[in-house]
C-alpha cells in the first residue's frame, strides 16, 4: 500500500538553478499564500553552489519577488515560506554530501519528496548516493525532470536506476504541460461533454495540428540543446503528451492508472515512420539569421560557435494506427525562432457531407477547436452562423468563433504556475498527472524510430530564417494533405 | 413558370391597422432606406376608412418616424418612401372599390403583390373581388397574414377559395417567425455545421423546450382572442414552425421544396394526443389577477368583462414518431402575463453515458443549445470545463455558456424587423420563408386533434396568478418526466 499522506520534507535539487527560481520556488511559495503547503513542510535546497541557509533564503525571495506578480508579494506570508527553506551544498556524485544531506532533513521517519532536475548523466549517481544515505524506501517520491535520457536505451537505463531504489509508485516524472490548466481542461472538455466524443473520430474530424512555437533561439543551453535537437527537447514528451490526451480512449475514472492506461495505449498506436516515409512525413529545419519581433537574431550556428546538424525545427505527420484515427493525420511542429510564441492544439472537423447552401453560393468552413496553451489559455469553438441580413444574392454564413476565455471565465481565481500543480501533487502524493515508465518508453521507441528513419534517409536540417514558420518545406508537408497550418 | 421578378405594385389591405403602422411601413421604409426596393415600386393602402393619398401619406411618415429608430430616419428617404405611396378606400365586400383599385395601379400587366391581413371571414369575399377586379392571374401574388382559420375545416375554406384564384406558388403564407434572424439560423446551425447533426436525434438529445411568454394580457384585442386562445393564436403556427425547424430532416438544397417538404413531413410525424393523452400531456390556464412586472394587473375574465373558458396558456408534451425523434418529448408552453417576455428553443443534450469525474466529486450537467428569439436573439452553447484550480478535494466541473450574440458578433449590421425580409421576399418572389398549405392543414389537423381530445377529457382551463410562468400542472407536466422548464 502507497503511502498517500502529505511530506514534510521537499528536497530541491538543482536549488540554484534556472528553473528552481523561475518556477519552482515561485510555485511554492504560490502554494504557501494560499495556505495549501502542510504546516510542518521544509523545503531544503542542494546545489552544488556554495550557499548558506541564510543567503539562499534571500535569493529564494528574490527569486519570488521576481517571478510572482507584485499583488501577490506578501511580506508576512513570505517571511513564513523562506523560514521553511534551508541549503545543503553538494556534489551529485560525493557520497558524503548525502550523509549531510540526510542529516539535515528533521524527521526522516515522515514522508520525503525529492526533486530531481539533473543532467542525465547525473540520475544514476544522485540515486545510488541518495540509496546509500537511507533516502529511499516506502516514505520517499520521487520527482524526475526531464531530460530523462536522450533515447530509449540511455531512458531505460535511467528508469532501472531510479527503479531500483523508487518503486513505480514512488516516483514522479514531471511533464509540466501535464500541469497547465487547459491542458487539463482538454480532459474536461472531451469527457464531462456529450456533445464532443460521438464526432471524436475519424469520421467526423479531418485533421490535428499541434504547434509548440518558441520565439527563443538557444537561451545559453548550447550544451544540453545541440545534443537534444528539437525532436527530442519538445516532441517526445510535451507533444507526444498532447497528441495522447487528444487521441486516447475514455478512461474510465480520473485516475493515475486509468488515464494513463489510455495514454500509453494512445502512444503505442503510433505508427512507426520508416525511412521510406520521411520524405512525405518528417521536415527539420535550422534557423538561419532573421528578425523575430522586429529585431535581428544571429544564426544557430553563430550562436552556437561551431558547425552542427542539430535540428531546431521540426514538423511530423504522425498516424495513430487504431479504429478511432485511421486515416487522421496529426501534423506536429516545434520550432525555435519562429515568429510567435504559441503552443495549440487545433482539432479541425470534416466539412458537412452535403451543404444545402451551396447552390445559393454560400461556402461552409469545417468547425474547429482551436486549443490554445500559450501565450494564452483559451478554448475557442468555430461555427458557422449565417449572417444577418436579406440575402439578397445569395445567403452569406459566416465562421463565428465561441471562446472560453479561461481567464475571463473564471476571472476570480489567480492564474497559477503549472509547476504548482504538479509539487503540490507531489508533496500529497497523486501521481494522476505524472507520466509512467510505460509512456515515456513509448515515447522514445517512436521518437527512435523517426530518428533512425531519418539517418537511413540521409535527412539534414533545412535552413530557415529566423521569424519565418520553419522551412517551406514543412508547409508542403501540411499543403500536400490539402491542409494549412494554422499560423 | 412562375414569375420570379420584382413586383411594380404593393397592395395593402388593412393599411391603417396595427399591423401596418407597427410593421408593415417601418419595413418597407427600412427596406427602401437600404435601397432594396424596385425603384418603380408604388404601394397603395386600402382600409375601410377614409383616407386621401396626403392624409395615408401623413399616417405613414408618422407610423416610420415612431417605429423606426431616429437615427434611421432619413428626410430625403422618407419622402422618397412616402411618394410611393397612395391610398384607395374599400369595403372588402363591395365589388366597386376593387375596381377603383385596379384602376389606382400604374401598370397591370406588370408584376403586383397583394398583402391580406383581415378576418377570416373576409378572405372569401376579397379573393372572389379581386379576381372579378382582374386582379389576379400569373403577375399577381397573394400573401395571407393569419389566422388562416380557426380549424382545419375553415382553413381548407380559405385556402380553397385563395387557390381558387391565385395557384399554390403565387400564395405567401405569413409566419413572421420565419422571417427572425435566428430562426433562421437555427438552419445555418443544424446544417452548416457538422457539429451538431450527428447528435442531433434521440440517442443524444434528452428533450426539447420551446416557449413564447408574453407579458401583455388581452391588449384590446378580445374578440378575436377570446375566439381563438393560445393554442390556435400561438401554438398552431409559429410554435409549430419551430418544432418543425427543430425536428425536420436535412432539406437537400436552401429552396422553398426542398425545406417545406421537410418541414411538412415532421408536422405530419408528430403523434396525436387523445382524450386518455391529456391528463398527462395538456395543461391550460387562464391568467387571474396578479402582477408583472411590479405593476397590478387585472384578471383576463375582468379585461374581457365575460364569462369564458377561452385558455390564456397552454402547455403541450408533444412526440414526434419517426426515427430520429422516438422518445424524446417536445414541451411546448405559452402564455400570457408571464414575469417575462421570452421567446426560446432549449435543446438539452443527455448526460454524458459514464463520468470519469464522477469519484471524484464533480457532477456534470447536461450540454445544452439554447435558441433564444426574443427579446435578444441569441445562440448558447452551454459546456462543462474544468474550474482553475489544484482540484483538493475533488475536481470541480463548471458549466460555461458560449454565446452567438448575434447583434455583437455582426454589430456592424442594422438589426432588421422580421417583416422586411417576409416583404422583399414577397416583392421578389421567393416563397422558402411562407408556409405551404399542406404545412398548415399539418398544423391545424394536429391541432385540431388537441381540441378535439381536451373537449372529450372534459379539460378545463386552470386559473394561474399574473406574473407565473402558468398554473403549477404546467410545472408538474414536466417534473413528472425528471425535466424543468427553463425559466
Amino acid at each position: 500500500m502507497i503511502d498517500r499522506s502529505p511530506v514534510s520534507t521537499l528536497i530541491l535539487f538543482g536549488a540554484t538553478g534556472d528553473l528552481a527560481a523561475r518556477m519552482l520556488l515561485p510555485s511554492l511559495y504560490g502554494l504557501d499564500l494560499d495556505g495549501l503547503l502542510p504546516d510542518d513542510l521544509k523545503i531544503i535546497g542542494t546545489a552544488r553552489s556554495e550557499r548558506t541557509d541564510e543567503t539562499f533564503r534571500q535569493h529564494a525571495a528574490e527569486a519570488v519577488s521576481e517571478h510572482v506578480g507584485a499583488q501577490y508579494v506578501d511580506d508576512a506570508v513570505l517571511t513564513r515560506f523562506v523560514a521553511r527553506l534551508s541549503y545543503v551544498q553538494l556534489d551529485a556524485t560525493d557520497a558524503a554530501g548525502y550523509q549531510r544531506l540526510a542529516a539535515a532533513i528533521p524527521n526522516r521517519q515522515a514522508g520525503i519528496a525529492i526533486f530531481l532536475s539533473t543532467a542525465p548523466s547525473l540520475f544514476k549517481p544522485t540515486i545510488d548516493n541518495l540509496e546509500a544515505a537511507g533516502l529511499a524506501g516506502p516514505n520517499v517520491r520521487m520527482a524526475l525532470e526531464k531530460p530523462l535520457g536522450t533515447d530509449l536505451a540511455s531512458s531505460r537505463t535511467i528508469n532501472d536506476a531510479v527503479g531500483k531504489a523508487f518503486p513505480e509508485e514512488q516516483t514522479f516524472r514531471i511533464d509540466h504541460y501535464l500541469g497547465k490548466e487547459t491542458v487539463q481542461n482538454l480532459l474536461a472538455l472531451r469527457f464531462a461533454n456529450v456533445l464532443f466524443e460521438p464526432l471524436w473520430n475519424s469520421q467526423y474530424i479531418a485533421h490535428v495540428q499541434i504547434t509548440v512555437a518558441e520565439t527563443v533561439g538557444l537561451e545559453g543551453r548550447s550544451d544540453y540543446y545541440d545534443g537534444a535537437g528539437a525532436l527530442r527537447d519538445m516532441v517526445q514528451n510535451h507533444m507526444l503528451q498532447l497528441l495522447a490526451l487528444v487521441a486516447m480512449e475514455p478512461p474510465a475514472s480520473f485516475d493515475a492508472t486509468a488515464i494513463r492506461d489510455e495514454k500509453v495505449k494512445a502512444l503505442r498506436s503510433l505508427r512507426p515512420i520508416t525511412a521510406a516515409d520521411v520524405a512525405t512525413q518528417v521536415v527539420t529545419g535550422q534557423y538561419g539569421a532573421g528578425a523575430v519581433g522586429g529585431k535581428p537574431v544571429p544564426a544557430y550556428l553563430d550562436e552556437l560557435g561551431r558547425p552542427s546538424d542539430t535540428e531546431t525545427f521540426v514538423a511530423l505527420k504522425a498516424k495513430v494506427d487504431n479504429w478511432r484515427w485511421a486515416g487522421v493525420p496529426f501534423y506536429l511542429r516545434t520550432g525555435k525562432r519562429m515568429p510567435e510564441r504559441s503552443t495549440e492544439i487545433v482539432i479541425t472537423f470534416k466539412d458537412v457531407p452535403h451543404s444545402m447552401f451551396a447552390a445559393k453560393g454560400a461556402r461552409t468552413v469545417p468547425n474547429r477547436l482551436v486549443i490554445s496553451i500559450q501565450p494564452e489559455e483559451n478554448i475557442s469553438l468555430e461555427l458557422m452562423a449565417k449572417m444577418p441580413g436579406l440575402d439578397r444574392g445569395g445567403i452569406r454564413l459566416r465562421e463565428v468563433p465561441l471562446d472560453i476565455r479561461l481567464a475571463d471565465a473564471f476571472a476570480d481565481t489567480r492564474r497559477r504556475i503549472a509547476y504548482e500543480r504538479l509539487l503540490l501533487d507531489l508533496i500529497e502524493g497523486d501521481p494522476t498527472l505524472f507520466v509512467r515508465r510505460d509512456e515515456v518508453e513509448a515515447q522514445w521507441q517512436w521518437i527512435d524510430g523517426v530518428r533512425a528513419a531519418w539517418t537511413a534517409a540521409g535527412l539534414k536540417p533545412r535552413s530557415y530564417g529566423s521569424g519565418n514558420w520553419g522551412p517551406s518545406a514543412a508547409i508542403a508537408l501540411a499543403e500536400r494533405d490539402g491542409v494549412s497550418w494554422n499560423d
